[in-house]
């Protein structure tokens, strides 16, 4: 049986990722396309990688019939989600790729995103969209709020030795390297190829990125205590890619065996042999997410490095292993498509 | 019913591509893989981006059991296929990815490759293996010769011109522009990603390049006369991708009409309307080749632009295509996954 | 004796590119930088890499004390030095990076730039800005027309062959690979990291490149007859560079032999021996103009490749060269530092 | 007066870039240049991007008459010159930019580079070639020892914080990003463009890599006590340029200050304003070092960000900039060129 789904927001790069991804699913079809400027041109105009797809023509949100979807994917800019879900008919389920719904207390999203919630009343039934920790809340739910692709990859490095009490809770600093394609598709001198190409650039430093709402909610509530980390990205002239580096106090050993007992079953998630570092383009264009773990020689700490497709995994990825999980499907399904290396 | 494929060569770019494709092909499983120096190890361990598969180990080629084969992909480097070639079971289908057959006069080989070929006796029996062109020899070959992934690039965005007369025969200039990975994983000072990431080079300039060989052949056949064209190719700061610009005396809308004519029916081939060109980044990853024809402001002349993926449609993607052929597959199986962009 | 120079349109690349060269140049003072939007900040601010440097705040043009001031580079957006050039003293010499003045006849620039000229009476008076080849008309001009960038490489490549007339005039095709910063600072959503890093695009392709008014006027002009040569330009993902390929009808020992006369002297110019091509990465950064002839394999034909960097030689570097002059200098003061490579 | 310098090594970039750098220096004349494999050619044969000087040809080290030079470069292979330097006469001074010098105690030199030093007689009398902390030392210096590039970059970090007491000795992590060049011109897969390009890797990770004896002698000197930092770099997809992001505890304004007192009258050395980072496309080409201070949102810690181009601040010009020093020049000469930017 195959499912309709719409995206919504489908002009900017995670939207066109979800088309990619769900062009060869076998149960998906796609039966709308949204767009605000772009709407009335068709996909292919917009994206020509996706010129060879029968695709329906970009609309607005309006034209949109939602009683003949199944499942929306909201790939709209952070705070157009909140109106939007609030008008869809209960029986669509929504998969938000946005920053809407990922924060469970309305005065943190106020916090971090500088602006009150519209639709408050919805918060508390989204789920958290970590698939590999909230997978049988997914299978379940209406409202799935996709995480941040930082927040991912971050959390995949680190939850499962804050639950192991592997580590500590007090010093963990966390070094990332992020692709530009994070930074989404809008126009900014600083993300001209010309300002980026030779360029590496420490952006929401000290403690300033908006991921850092999804850090405090998810490792204090998975300590029983207050966990605060230190945090900061910086861009590399790379279009997809997320490499996190923790370096945290703890016994490499011991983190190993945390990740290895987490990670055991997960399809996704590749644990390296201790004392190896994953890489980069190891995982482009796909849903893995390779981690290693090393000692420092400085006895008692070590360090952990996680990497991922922040379009893919740490986006539109998650987004369509959740949907698939939220319409009974198999959880992989289109999604085990290997890296694209070199 | 699955069939067994062996990959010789799987430690190059060509191979790992083979194994990407092959990861997600319902119809074929990887038998073996064979490495020259890399032999006995993993292969996840030569490209960890394919660590999530369950891949036999890499092992020399003598130590492959070719009875349990169905179907050899040889992505040796030039000049190896031939001495190996012989000596397989008759009941073994071979694609050839290398040169050793893309040839049919022996001289000509001779000429371009300055050695003598080893299995001239093979030479008549292989395949010329431009799928488009060759579709029914291909079905019922035992050994195809895959092409040279600029030849390919360029025929896309000839052949039917010449075939339909649309275009003068002397004055064809064909400049193209070629991404890394055609040079192989071969270490050279030129190679070095510090002596490439800001530079274009010209190269096999002035009508040197290898690949003319197959032109020469291909186009005097198809023309019924001699044509030699003009060509020279730049390497330019891209993994993937090869963008070819063949500028050609002729009317524009004649030589749209004739691409329309020859691809209408054809999967991986996307014509652009006429006055539009296509771009690289729009089939990386793909099995896709776009062709874009636009009028010169000099009258009486035009210009054709194709661009693919040179590891896939230029090469492996090709094979499988023509594997698939081969073994009564449909032509597109594990083939239709869309281009990664950005 | 130190000189004071403006630099109108300083937020600009190429007005960043003359304070780069200025900074080490002994004879000029930065007396004036200006800029629209930018306006009142520090230029530091605007380009960080600048900051070591003490130079005035940007301004407005109206807030320039023109009087003081003895040359102004014009680095505006096309179409704006006609309007500020006629209100500037007699005393003020000129250099325009723009393409306002480059052609001589209005009629040219309405039909390449699809508008009246504002200043029609300055054309007449304006010298052609192609140092190596207007070097006399320069030293006592008072307004000088920069070259476009991809007209100064394609003129390097072509222009001593037309006039040693050693090359057909009705079959030449040029082919050039330009890097990004050629399109300026302006915010495109194709000028974005993320879709041009591993992109190569074909561009105002078949003949539509404003650039094309330049060569049509010099070619002819040259020849004594219409000129109308082939070109087009492709995006390749490099910020400084083009690499222009002509494809030409003539011997090669000839075109090397008249290069050999014409830049014997050049300070700037390197041509390469015979059969050597030259690539971009060697002239980034710096004045230089490297160019490498080539015959082809098909008989009668050759190939010129010549490259030097848009921002510089194409454009700032060009400018300070003229000014060298046009303030009684030494030509090359300030401009002999190295390329940088890698 | 000029002084005649040599330069060991200079197939490799760091003498490519001596060699740039000291095209334009007005004092210092390159006597001879000397290579390995390539001894016998001439410079713009190895590097074009330097065929427009008048160089002498690469020899042997064998060839050079030493008794004409006043200074040699070593740009050698870590360990070679250890060799050399010993066999030199007492009038030549000598810069050397390898590791061979730079730790004071043979056992620390055994320890990182796990051989025995061949000149242990040498290491007492060289200089530690930080040139902003022992300019008087190199003053006097017959054998300065330039740092490592990374130790460099680092140490401007850090060294004003601890000699200030403004820091936390034993909680320092420090995470670098790393340019390619870094690693040299040696051939190795994972240097390739194909591998390198879109590709982000952490290597000598967890205190293993060698510049850490630097940090340790220094620091710990600095200090009155040991301090071992824990320190990862990863390589980025940028030919020049280092970025190291160190994480401290300690008052962010405090820093600042620390910094302000330390580098106030430095030429090379940009500190800027509180609260803003350095990114590392600013300082390309140059030999500048530009530092950035900001609070941490976990009270009591800070981030220091520091970046300069490894070839020149990093490297050889650190190596020119300790020269003018030891032949009584003017420190800044030759090395005040603006970064190229874009």
């Amino acid at each position: 049986m195959t499912h309709s789904v719409a995206i919504l927001g489908a002009s900017g790069y995670t939207g066109a990722e979800l088309v990619r991804l769900i062009a060869t699913h076998p149960e998906l079809e796609i039966a709308a396309l949204t767009a605000d400027r772009k709407a009335g041109q068709p996909m292919g105009a917009v994206f020509p990688h996706l010129r060879h797809l029968d695709l329906p023509m970009l609309t607005t949100v309006e034209e949109v019939d939602f009683d003949a979807i199944d499942l929306v994917f909201c790939a709209l800019p952070h705070g157009l989600s909140q109106a939007i879900v609030k008008t869809l008919p209960d029986s669509v389920k929504v998969v938000d790729l946005g920053a809407d719904f990922r924060l469970r207390d309305p005065k943190d999203y106020e916090f971090w995103y500088k602006r009150p919630h519209d639709a408050p009343e919805l918060q508390p039934s989204a789920v958290y969209g970590l698939t590999e920790f909230y997978r049988d809340d997914i299978k379940g739910a209406r409202l799935v709020a996709g995480t941040g692709c930082n927040a991912a990859t971050v959390q995949f490095a680190l939850r499962p030795l804050i639950s192991a009490g592997v580590i500590g809770l007090d010093d963990i600093v966390c070094d990332l390297k992020n692709g530009i394609t994070g930074a989404g598709r809008s126009l900014k001198e600083n993300m001209l190829f010309a300002e980026r190409s030779t360029n590496v650039t420490t952006y929401s430093f000290g403690g300033t990125h908006r991921h850092l709402g999804e850090f405090d909610q998810e490792f204090s509530k998975l300590a029983g205590r207050e966990v605060k980390i230190r945090f900061t990205p910086s861009l590399v002239p790379v279009n997809r890619g997320i490499l996190a580096t923790a370096y945290v106090s703890g016994d490499a050993e011991a983190i190993h065996a945390a990740f290895t007992e987490a990670y055991a079953a997960e399809p996704f998630i590749e644990l390296l042999p201790l004392g190896q570092m994953p890489q980069m383009a190891d995982i482009t264009g796909s849903n893995f997410c390779h981690i290693g773990v090393a000692a420092d020689r400085v006895s008692g700490y070590a360090m952990v490095t996680a990497t991922l497709d922040n379009l893919c995994k740490g986006s539109s990825g998650q987004a369509l292993q959740n949907a698939n999980l939220m319409l009974g499907l198999d959880e992989t399904e289109g999604l085990m498509m290997a890296p694209v290396f070199p």
